[in-house]
C-alpha cells in the first residue's frame, strides 16, 4: 500500500468543523489517514511532500458536461441556442466517429485535470470510449449515455438498450472511479413514455437519473403547451424524482418548483457560463440554496462555455448572483467554493467519500501555487481561491491517492499527442 | 535605435481592415514599422523572435483602478458597498503611508503586466509614488490624484493643489508613457463647487476629467435629493462634459442619460466584476455601445474584484450582457476584445498611438501561449481569447517596443521582493 505525507501544508478542507488547517496530511493507499496540526509518526521511506508555497484543497467536481463536444470549442459562438444547436452543433456532431469522441474527451479530461477537476459528470454517446479514457486519465467519472428521443421506435429501442447496457456494465469500474446514471436528454426532446422507460431502468439497475431541464424560457412554455405542466411537475409525474436525480441548468423555476425539488431531494447542476453565453438566463441559485436544494457547478460542453476550468465557474457563481439579486452577501466565497467541491460530491451521491479533506475520505486533492501576485497579500485564502484564483494555478493533482498532475504536467495523459490528435479530428469533421 | 521582428506570427490586430494576420511584425524603436504577410528586408543583426505556438495582440488597457488598494485584496468581502467602504476599507486606507502605496501599486503593476495589461488608469493619492513605479515598470499610466470632497476648506484646498500639481508636473513624463487627468472622486463625495474647480483646472491644464458616477442606485437617488438632478445632468451642468471625460461604472443610466453621454463624447469604464461583487448591478453596455458611447473595461481596485487580470473582465463582458439581456448576440467575441484594447485606447484618448497592431502605432504587444488544452482545437482565435483564454497564458509583453515580460517573468520589477514587501506592508496596517 502506497503511503505519503504532506508537511507544511495549508489545507482548505471544506469540513465545517475546521475549514482551514495548517499542518500535515497523511495518505495511506487511496484515502486520507490523517489531517491536522500534529506530525504523524511515520514508517521510514514514506514520501514527504513539502507544502510550502502551496494551498491544498479537495479536487473540484464538474457536475454537467459533454466531453467530446470539446472538439467544437470556438466553432460557433454568439448565436441563439436553438439555431446554434440545429444549424451548427448537431450537423457536425452527426459526423462524429469513435476518433472524434476519443480525442474530444481526451482533450476535455486533460484540461479538467490540469485545472483541478478530479471528478466529472458526462452525458454523451460512445460512452464506452469515454469510459476507456477515464480508466487511463485516472479521473472519477459519473457517466451516462444521453438519449435524445427523436427517431423510429427501433432507433429509440437501440438508444435505450445502449444506455442501459452502459449503465449496468460500467458501474463501479476503474476501481470504483466510474459510476453511471441514466439520462433521457430533456423533456423537450423525449416523449413521456421514453422518459418512463429510463425511470423504470433506474429502479431496476439502482442507478440515478440525469437530464437537462428548464434551460430556456421557451422550452418551459413548450412543455406547458405539450403536456399541460411545467417541466418540474411533468418529470415528477413521470416518476423521475422518486429516483435520485441530478438536473442540469434548471434556470427557469417558480417558487413552487424550487420547493418541490427540495422536497424530493433533487440536485441541480448550475451552469453559469453556459447559461449566460447562450442567453438562457441566470438560475435562482440563492433561492435554491435557501430552500435546501443541493446546488453544484457544471461547465456544460466546451462549445458553450468555452473552457472547462471549474475555477471560472466558482468565481462566476460568487459574482453573478450578487449583481443580479442586488444582495452583496449572496453566495459568499465559502459557499461558492462548496458549490465546486462538497456540494458537487453530494450532487453525485459521493459526499461520504469525496468533496472534502477529511479522514477516511478518498485522497482526491489538488495543490495550487500561492507564489503568484494575485494571491498577495495572503489575507483570506478562501476569498483568494474564489475571487482571484484560476485553474492555471493548479500545480499538483491526486485522485485516489495517485498523482495525476505534477508541477503542472499531466502524468496519465499524453498532452502533446492529444492536442495534435484533437486538432486533426476536428479538421476531419469539416 | 533598437529593431526586432516577429516571424511565423499569428496576430489579432484589432484593425478593422485585417483583423487576423499571419506573418511578420517589424518593430523599429518604440513603434510598429511593418505588419503583414511579406517578409521585410532586414539589416543584419536584427533580433528575430519565432512566433510559433504564440498569438500576438495589442496590450490590454485597464481604464479604472486604484492600484495601492491591491494591498487590501481579500481583506473584506461579501459586504454592502457603503459598509464595506466605511467600516473596512476607509479605516485601513487611513493608515496608508508611502510604503503601503509603493508596495500596493508595485504588486498591482506586476500582476497587470504578467496578465497582459500594458496601460492602466489609476485614481488614488500619493500619485508621485505610483508614477515612480510606472517609470520603473515600463507600463503606460494614465494617472490622477483622486480627491474626495470631505474636510475643511483648507483640506480641500490642499487636495486640489496636490491634484493640480500632479496633473501638471507629470503629464508626458516617462518618455510620454505617463499622462494625467483630474478626478473629483464622485458627485456624492464632492460638493458642486469643488467639482467646478477641477473642471476649470482641466481647461487650464488641458488634461481630461475622470470620476466615479452612478455606481449604485442609492447614490443616484441621493443625487436627485441633494441636487434635483440625476448624476449625468448634474455633472453636465457643472461643465464636466465640455471637457474630455472618462466615467467609471455608470451602471444606473436612463435612455436619456445614455443619449447625452453619446452626444457629449463621454467615455465609460465598465467594471463588470466589481459591480457584480458589490451588487451594484449590471451596466447597460449593449445600449451604450449602440448609442455610440466609447465603452472600455476596468478592474476597479483589487479589493472589489479581486484580481487585476483584464482577460477576466473581457470574458465577463462577453458573457454577462448576453445572459442579462436575453440576447445571445449581445457583445460578441470581437466586440468584447475591442472593449479591452482599441476602445480602451479611445477611452484614454490614445487611439492614434495604441490599442491595435498597426503600422505607426507604439509597439505595445502581448504574446500568449497557444499550446494549452483550452485553445484546442484551433478554430476561432478571437473566440478562444475571449471565452477560453486567461491572463496566465501571457508569455511576453512589450511596451514602447521594450520587453517587460519574457517567458512569464517580469523583467522590470522584482517579483520576489514585491510579494514579500507587499505582505509586510499589509501586516503593518493591521
Amino acid at each position: 500500500m502506497s503511503e505519503w505525507i504532506i508537511k507544511n501544508g495549508l489545507f482548505v478542507t471544506m469540513d465545517e468543523t475546521q475549514p482551514v488547517i495548517r499542518g500535515y496530511l497523511h495518505v495511506k493507499g487511496d484515502s486520507i489517514a490523517y489531517i491536522g496540526e500534529q506530525e504523524p509518526q511515520l514508517t521510514e521511506g514514506v514520501e514527504v511532500i513539502d507544502g510550502k508555497g502551496l494551498v491544498f484543497m479537495p479536487g473540484l467536481i464538474n457536475t454537467h458536461g459533454h466531453t467530446p463536444m470539446t472538439l467544437l470549442r470556438g466553432f460557433a459562438d454568439d448565436m441563439v441556442l436553438q439555431t446554434w444547436l440545429q444549424d451548427k452543433i448537431w450537423p457536425l456532431e452527426a459526423k462524429f466517429d469513435d476518433q472524434s469522441a476519443r480525442w474530444g474527451t481526451s482533450l476535455a479530461q486533460l484540461e479538467m485535470l490540469k485545472t483541478g477537476t478530479t471528478a466529472f459528470v458526462d452525458m454523451y454517446d460512445r460512452m464506452d470510449i469515454i469510459a476507456g479514457v477515464v480508466e487511463q486519465s485516472g479521473m472519477r467519472g459519473v457517466l451516462t449515455r444521453g438519449a435524445i428521443g427523436f427517431g423510429s421506435p427501433e432507433e429509440l429501442d437501440a438508444k435505450f438498450k445502449e444506455a442501459v447496457d452502459f449503465a449496468r456494465d460500467w458501474n463501479g469500474k476503474a476501481d470504483g472511479r466510474i459510476t453511471t446514471m441514466l439520462a433521457p436528454h430533456a423533456p423537450y426532446t423525449c416523449p413521456p413514455a421514453f422518459i418512463e422507460r429510463f425511470v423504470q431502468a433506474s429502479h431496476d439497475l439502482n442507478v440515478p437519473m440525469h437530464t437537462h431541464m428548464s434551460e430556456t424560457a421557451a422550452e418551459v412554455e413548450q412543455n406547458v403547451r405539450d403536456y399541460g405542466a411545467r417541466p418540474v411537475e411533468h418529470l415528477d409525474k413521470l416518476g423521475m424524482f422518486a429516483r435520485p436525480t441530478l438536473l442540469a441548468h434548471a434556470v427557469h423555476l417558480t417558487d413552487d418548483e424550487i420547493e418541490l425539488l427540495a422536497a424530493r431531494g433533487v440536485g441541480v447542476s448550475h451552469n453559469a457560463a453556459s447559461n449566460l453565453k447562450l442567453a438562457s438566463g441566470v438560475a435562482r441559485v440563492p433561492e435554491l440554496l435557501r430552500a435546501g436544494v443541493t446546488v453544484s457547478l457544471g461547465t456544460d460542453g466546451a462549445a458553450s462555455n468555452n473552457n472547462l476550468s471549474l475555477f471560472d465557474e466558482i468565481r462566476l457563481a460568487g459574482l453573478i448572483h450578487k449583481g443580479v439579486s442586488g444582495d452583496p452577501t449572496a453566495v459568499p466565497a465559502l459557499e461558492a467554493l462548496k458549490l465546486g467541491t462538497i456540494y458537487g460530491a453530494k450532487a453525485i451521491w459521493q459526499e461520504s467519500s469525496i468533496g472534502s479533506l477529511e479522514v477516511g475520505k478518498k485522497a482526491d486533492i489538488i495543490a495550487l501555487d500561492l507564489n503568484r501576485p494575485h494571491y498577495f497579500p495572503l489575507t483570506d485564502i478562501v476569498s483568494h481561491l474564489v475571487y482571484s484564483g484560476s485553474g492555471s494555478d493548479v500545480r499538483h493533482v491526486w485522485i485516489d491517492g495517485k498523482q495525476t498532475v505534477r508541477n503542472g504536467e499531466c502524468l496519465t495523459l499524453d498532452e502533446e499527442r492529444i492536442l495534435h490528435e484533437a486538432q486533426a479530428a476536428f479538421e476531419r469533421l469539416l
